[in-house]
């Protein structure tokens, strides 16, 4: 790519020259390996976050220099809705692109497109990917910053963040000493391994139970112990993360039927009153409601799926201030 | 549902401590029962925003610390266009949802989606959905504020207000002894429900006519009369509303031909001639032109259909304050 | 349409009194015929925009009280998001409409549409649609500039006037004397219509070469001079550009395989190297790689493919500007 003269920079060059602010750290593709004190940092900044949009409800100036591009390469709706939000309550100009039927069916590549938005001025992108593995590798073909908005089974950093975050409130903000059941598919989650990643960081302990058709071979190797049943997982816990059940697992002959799942491995509340008195139920929704949670487990008060959502907001603006070096 | 402590309240839950702000008044669900009063004030303030419109088109400050989430789950472009106009002219953050392939094809409730916009810090939750009563359900499940954007054959409110607008401006203000003709497929109609709701409120005589396949059984009880034909119906008469016919209802069989349609039923000059001098021609769009509108008639100086949607941007801002507590 | 009085005038009607403001030079309809003191005041325009952008990248003032509709009635990535991009940097209100499954298919005309469009405030409507005149059709139809986001194979000017910055800007200022070649699929190409246009008006001497299939007849009554291949096209030239080809044109009979296309027609290194030591490769995008462009040819150091992208937000803030009026 030709630079033009310095009187007339296209919108995006500047980065270019200035390509140290956009540093490695300002992407944020996974949990894994994040240090803890970067965790308590974004968690921290995020809480900031809450507070501003809680107590000021207008659009912010502090990204009101900066162009986000949400680009969506598999469907979302909640992921897309609150990144959006939190987008504009920062004063950002934001865009959404989304691939149903547009460039990519023409074969153009991936990274062109990414290169495409960075063209167009976009100091961050947001990006959702079937293929694990997507968004590292082309945080490493833009200048723009990039999120991980979920990659196919591997991560979904955001989710990881926002359960963190909505534990430590529920936990008065201490993570050492309690204990975790997830409970369900696992080997299909990236929202199970993003905060599986993030919460043994934080020196939690992760029981793990499901069908041993969803479970990772090799399971403890993330940290988790694994429960033969979800009584045993639950036992105790200071909180229990649901896991969404696909219903294609039945078609692919993992499980038996919905009925033996919900029985074996469904949340009610006789199940939650195995956990400690003051211990919460966390699901990344979309809710079954009736076949992983019992209806009055994820209405009940001990539910935080809302808060869950309202976190969600924060967590996005905190990881958009810090993606376009704006976290101070 | 868990409330964190006061200083990190997240951003939809200081609603939750101000329900008060947001009474079953904030909701418009329909004009079905709603008062003369009521409808009035909407009006004035409806005509408040249109000279607002006109004088200065820079966005205003009014809605600047409000969210609002445009939810379709049934396709739209008129509506969605002028929701997202009206709602980015008063400054409010907007987003818009479209249900198509998303996330409630992966069987989410929609009260769960509605209560996820909500939880993401929507103040007013505008719900376009093919089942009837949708919004009145939705409006009991969350704390936002619900506008019902159309809900199958039942209501679409803001097209009745438009529509009361419209006559009002073109009746100089005086809607007492004037006199309608609604025309066409009244029994498939959310548009001709909502304005017959209106219009009999506010002392409006209703004709209606139209194949007795498409009128609905008992139509008296609306306070409308039946005319034979569209000559009866339109003789002497203040205005003339025709509704979009349906190509569906051929295949329904419920009509023989669209020639012997226009022929019965469509409106020409001539039939507008039987009409008061200054009597106004309606139609919500989008016109099959040629079959219930003749073309010289749409577009005759007559028609007050682009006044409607003119109308419609103002309504819309009407109701988004009134919905946000500021139709002061 | 009737006028109401006038302390309640809708949005959109003060247009209609000051028309006058809106005369034809604030269509964008194509660049066949515009003259080259009007070419090289938007490329002037351009730059002072690419500057803005590059300087302050906060949203501007300049459009705040302008309403853009961009209405895209057949696919779009780019284009879509550099116009919302530029209307968003310069502040106006923006909506996108798209037509995939909405109102069109209910069978509303397209001239009804953008009227709605206009009742509904738009000042400025960006229009793509497949068939060749119809932006040209609407300017006359409604009161709000039009702008051609693209109508078949006719044109596509805005990407002709990034084309022209991009050459202006590798040229150092000068179009005379320079010759390029176009190289593929004239034929189907709006893109290269709008280049072949722009550039014959400021003296740029253009040669085209492809399969004889897939060149116009009589091409050289556009100005342009056929060359027999594109080793013969390219021989000192200052600038090659390089047009997609569409895989369908196989299946069309039009070509024999895409082996044999890359063979004769696309362009490698050693290719390039028959151009001046100076000159500079184009691509509107999506490149197909390995295909019309050899991959490190993409992305070598001659490629400027990247800057027409970022010039095309400077080029969409300029003709936005124009089309409102603001191009002081």
């Amino acid at each position: 790519m030709r630079m033009p003269h310095a009187e007339t920079l296209p919108a995006g060059a500047t980065r270019g020259v200035a390509v140290g602010l956009f540093s490695a750290s300002r992407h944020l593709l996974g949990l894994d390996g994040m240090p803890r004190t970067t965790l308590i940092e974004i968690l921290d900044a995020a809480e900031r976050d809450l507070a501003h949009l809680a107590a000021d409800r207008s659009p912010r100036d502090v990204l009101r220099d900066a162009t986000v591009v949400i680009a969506m390469f598999e469907d979302s709706t909640r992921t897309r809705v609150s990144f959006q939000i939190a987008a504009k309550r920062l004063g950002a100009t934001a865009s959404t692109f989304s691939s149903h039927g547009l460039s990519l069916s023409k074969g153009e590549t991936l990274r062109d497109t990414l290169r495409i938005f960075e063209a167009n001025g976009a100091d961050v992108i947001v990006v959702r990917h079937p293929s694990p593995g997507a968004p590292a590798y082309l945080a490493g073909q833009v200048e723009s910053a990039v999120i991980n908005a979920g990659d196919g089974m591997h991560e979904h950093p955001t989710q990881g963040l926002l359960d963190l975050m909505t534990l430590r409130q529920a936990w008065a903000g201490r993570f050492d000493g309690r204990r975790i059941a997830i409970i369900g598919d696992v080997k299909h989650s990236r929202v199970a391994r993003s905060a599986i990643f993030g919460l043994t960081t934080l020196g939690v302990a992760v029981t793990v139970a499901g069908p041993t058709t969803l479970l990772p071979t090799h399971v403890e190797r993330l940290g988790c112990t694994v429960a033969a049943t979800v009584d045993e997982a639950m036992e105790g816990a200071d909180a229990v993360m649901a896991l969404r059940l696909q219903r294609e697992r039945m078609d692919q002959g993992l499980l038996p039927s919905l009925a033996e799942y919900t029985r074996v491995w469904g949340i009610d509340a006789a199940r939650v009153r195995r956990m400690r008195s003051d211990a919460v139920v966390l699901h990344p929704g979309p809710v079954n409601r009736g076949i992983e949670l019992a209806p009055d487990v994820a209405d009940g008060e001990r539910s935080v799926i809302l808060d869950q959502v309202a976190n969600g907001v924060a967590v996005r603006c905190a990881v958009l201030r810090r993606a376009a070096g704006r976290d101070g």
